[in-house]
């Protein structure tokens, strides 16, 4: 220890590492839980939430830490890494920590993202379980989404072929399914673009109702998204109960209980509460739970996982997707709105990398070399990048808390670059640590546990960015001015009618409101950098997600459906059969 | 004890049963293994079968009871019921048993046939777990299957978009794979009829490759077929590897290892290989393990599954489906050849209504009220129906093999008919024993426990029906005469150009012929009940399945995806929210 990551891939490290992995049992001593409420499979285990939550109840909570990044290069900066690294380095200064984390989809695993699992000495294990399903949350989630599919389907196509009277004899009142209208389409966990525009039904009578129809990745089902805001069982099963899946010749909803398909769904789903107990390289708890899209849903790991994670550590870091200004203004005004708990601190990921691009730097390609601008010192590009930075801090600070900024080391950066970081953090308001976990964990990542330890001490004014009372387009417009730096906001004229509609419809007075944005600027327009300046936010359409309570206003496209890229990771994955172990992760 | 069965509905018997049910660390005791054999998953375990095996080599195996059928009613005649009765009947006789049967799919069990796990009090148990995926197998099977579809579409993509200096860089070449004979569909566990026959790849260049497709439900994939037949990982690892996916422009297979996605697809299999370990509501052990078709495969639990419960049990009860000519069958020659395995007896389930209706009894509808004939004394239809048990006495005595028949006893069965059936299996020189599995458990089965004990004393002189030397088609033939009772073989031209090229192609010198004919009738014709004379079989085609190494000459239609009927299960299934149990399962 710690391993020697310039020499190892993450799943020879993780290998290593499990030798010592703590067992459910050990876990539950460690972590003084009573033994129901550890529920073991295989080598890892589920927590059971109600049972933990209700025990707990009257203890405080810990600190509680997010981690968010800058306007990152399309190849991320390490959110989870630094996620990890963190719990590590918070570890060797003896503290109670652990973390909430997202569980990865088959689709990036078998393509090319990897397992997303952290990596080198700031890695979650054991590797092989965290990307092949875990305890099997999102095939639960897969089957539920289908089989309102199935219901939905089988019931077109028995309305098409049944008389009124045939129906009634089996208790079926005719829901007259305006086969143009149907929203929901079917799920699979992997990236299969041949899958995203299919028609379905051909055949006869017996061969369902023949109509246009589309599968998205699991990860993007709605009932993912309902896991991660979810409360309680009781939640579940009832937002569940309220998703639309297609509208009838009226324009009526036509939703899960109408289908009589809702309960079924959460039969399915009815272990996917339970948070799953992992391990870093260096043995502290990992919770992993949910893993939501970042653009139609929070895109981070539950409310459940932090609230169980908030009674049992007394640090409990837990990461948002994307940059601060969709991951973190949702973890704000969502997340926190949704389960009223008070962050004392975000970390925000940076890489000299992605600051460089932000300053100009050429153009950074997924599965190309990495121009030479980002391997030798270059203070200029540096230092006109790092306005997006400071923009990151800027956010973080209007929520009331405390911005930790944590430079995720490369072995290129030069001690110059680094300074000069530091320097206009620092002049910025926030606090910097430089972060070697990749390389060295806990030891690495002492600077950073220091800084976040120090920063959880200052006081909290968390506050709101916008009151729930106030408009859906005014909302759009304070977020997109405030957190985006837009100098408005321009509506087509069917989303201001939809807009308009939803504003003076009381059902939809709860509901969060969930940016589709990319996240690769902090405009709509990936291509710009830095600190966009001048521009109008576009909104083209509003989605409604009943079931999830989210009102998702649309700047961009979303694809619900990645493609499987020609050199996929498939390719390099193998079992040996003499150990049963998984070889080639990474 | 026992449950009343008259009152109480099958998931409420099983709550009950729950209750005492033994934990893993209780069955690792009980069953004398050891501490890293038993693998928990939640309430239930796995067994680590490669550690079991090899630890219990030198042990001599118990009696090997399979467990068949006279040729059913559409509504089944309790195969599974049985099985679990006379384990528990075995039980109460003080002798270490155990049994393995199949695992369900979410097809029948959301749709109209229910969870397939007995009933009354011969029930599996947990029922919650065994009816909604258990360890996740079925996910495992359904995920490594998609994955090879991934691949083969977006590899087709990619083949279209790029020419071979392009593929090069990437270390492809080119498959050209003839989109009009992909030979493979994608599965989904439910009965999906709208996504039986479906267009694929609609939108532009990065959307797939265009062109017909069809989903199945998941236990009809190829990997569920090699899953029962595997003898260990390597073995499941190889044939995994030799899946047909389509043929290319030359008509050469094209397969999952031309893909470079075997080893991703065995990553996701690896757990399947360990059989799940659940409960009778008397707390014997129930193996389940496996669960693939009747018709395209073995239509039982798996060669694992019935290894390693003859050395941990003194009496292993293995169920096969389907009647005596299609499970008992395939068990005979297909699943013992690839075992090495002897049974001692066969127990042959049949029920008063299937012989009345074998005798001309009226048409029997899942559905529908049971029309009188089948709730009143009627000896002649009985005495006529008879003649289709007598035939499968018949069948099993040809395998060298004990035959014990079972009346799997009704309310309405009277005694003079009981006693009819009797005098007439005695004389086709079986034992026979009713039973009352249902109502009353095992002590219900005693006399059929006692005549299956007995039935284990005598000699056996196992013998199969074929050599494996001996030519497709004259395999078939004796097939169809000595177990159909058929007057010969009639093959279609394409059927029989298909099976010369077959039988001269030495790579399939080591395939089992797997028989596709429905179960409904010992002929071809589901109507044709009794026993049909005077009739010839009509073979249509060959499948070839390159990783299951099997032959399936079809001599009727198969249908890989099942309809959700109007009025399915899932209505009624839900969630108490407060205490997470299921409800509503059947």
């Amino acid at each position: 220890m710690p391993y020697d990551a310039t020499k190892m891939a993450d799943w020879q490290i993780a290998e290593e590492a499990e030798k010592n992995m703590p067992t459910p049992d050990e876990w539950r001593e460690r972590l003084g839980l009573e033994k129901d409420e550890v529920i073991p499979y295989g080598r890892i285990c589920k927590l059971d939430f109600m049972k933990i939550i209700e025990r707990l109840k009257d203890r405080p909570n810990g600190k509680y830490i997010n981690v968010t990044a800058i306007t990152p290069t399309p190849l991320g900066e390490g959110k989870t890494t630094t996620t990890i690294g963190l719990v590590e380095g918070l570890g060797k200064r003896g503290k109670n920590v652990g973390c909430a984390i997202r569980q990865p989809s088959g689709g990036p695993t078998f393509n090319i993202k990897g397992t997303a699992a952290g990596g080198g000495n700031a890695l979650a294990i054991p590797m092989t379980e965290f990307s092949l399903g875990l305890t099997g949350d999102l095939n639960d989630i897969m089957n539920a989404h289908n089989l309102a599919m199935v219901a939905l389907t089988a019931r077109m196509q028995h309305e098409r072929n049944y008389d009124d009277a045939e129906l009634a004899k089996r208790n079926l009142r005719r829901l007259n399914i305006d086969p143009t209208r149907v929203e929901m389409g079917w799920t699979i966990d992997f990236c299969a673009q041949a899958l995203r525009n299919i028609i379905i039904g051909i055949g006869g009578r017996m061969d369902g109702y023949m109509m246009q129809s589309k599968f998205q990745i699991a990860v993007s089902s709605e009932l993912m998204a309902i896991l991660a805001v979810a409360n309680d069982l009781k939640d579940l099963r009832e937002r569940i109960g309220k998703i639309i899946v297609a509208y009838d010749m009226k324009g009526n909803p036509v939703t899960t209980s109408d289908l009589e398909v809702a309960g079924a769904m959460t039969a399915f789903m009815r272990n996917t509460i339970n948070p799953t107990l992992i391990s870093t390289v260096e043995y502290q708890p990992v919770l992993v739970h949910a893993g939501p899209f970042a653009n139609i849903a929070i895109g981070q790991s539950s409310i459940i996982a932090d609230r169980i994670g908030l009674k049992m550590f007394d640090y409990h870091v837990t990461e948002s997707g994307f940059a601060a200004d969709i991951g973190f203004e949702k973890f704000w005004n969502v997340k926190c709105r949704m389960s009223g708990l008070v962050p004392n601190v975000s970390v925000i990921v940076a890489t000299i990398r992605a600051l460089k691009m932000h300053g100009g730097g050429p153009k950074v390609v997924p599965g190309r070399p990495i121009p030479e601008e980002y391997t030798r010192e270059n203070l200029p590009l540096l230092e006109k990048g790092i306005e997006n930075l400071v923009h990151h801090i800027g956010i973080v600070k209007k929520a009331g808390i405390n911005p930790v900024v944590c430079i995720n080391s490369f072995y290129t950066d030069t001690p110059e670059e680094i300074k000069l970081v530091r320097r206009l953090v620092e002049q910025a308001g926030a606090r910097c640590a430089v972060s070697e976990h990749w390389l060295k964990g806990g030891e690495g990542a002492l600077e950073l546990a220091d800084a976040v330890i120090d920063a959880c001490n200052d006081p909290v004014d968390f506050k709101f960015l916008y009151p729930l009372e106030m408009p859906l387009r005014q909302r759009v417009e304070v977020i997109a001015k405030e957190v985006y730096g837009a100098d408005g906001v321009v509506w087509t004229p069917e989303a201001e009618a939809k807009a308009k509609a939803i504003e003076e419809n009381p059902a939809y007075r709860d509901f969060a409101t969930m940016m589709v944005k990319t996240h690769l600027s902090l405009s709509h327009n990936p291509d710009a950098k830095g600190v966009p300046k001048g521009w109008v936010l576009p909104v083209r359409d509003v989605l409604i997600f009943a079931g999830a309570k989210f009102l998702c206003p649309m700047t961009g496209t979303i694809s619900l459906m990645p493609g499987t890229s020609s050199d996929p990771a498939f390719r390099r994955i193998d079992v040996d059969v003499n150990t049963g172990k998984v070889i080639g992760l990474f």
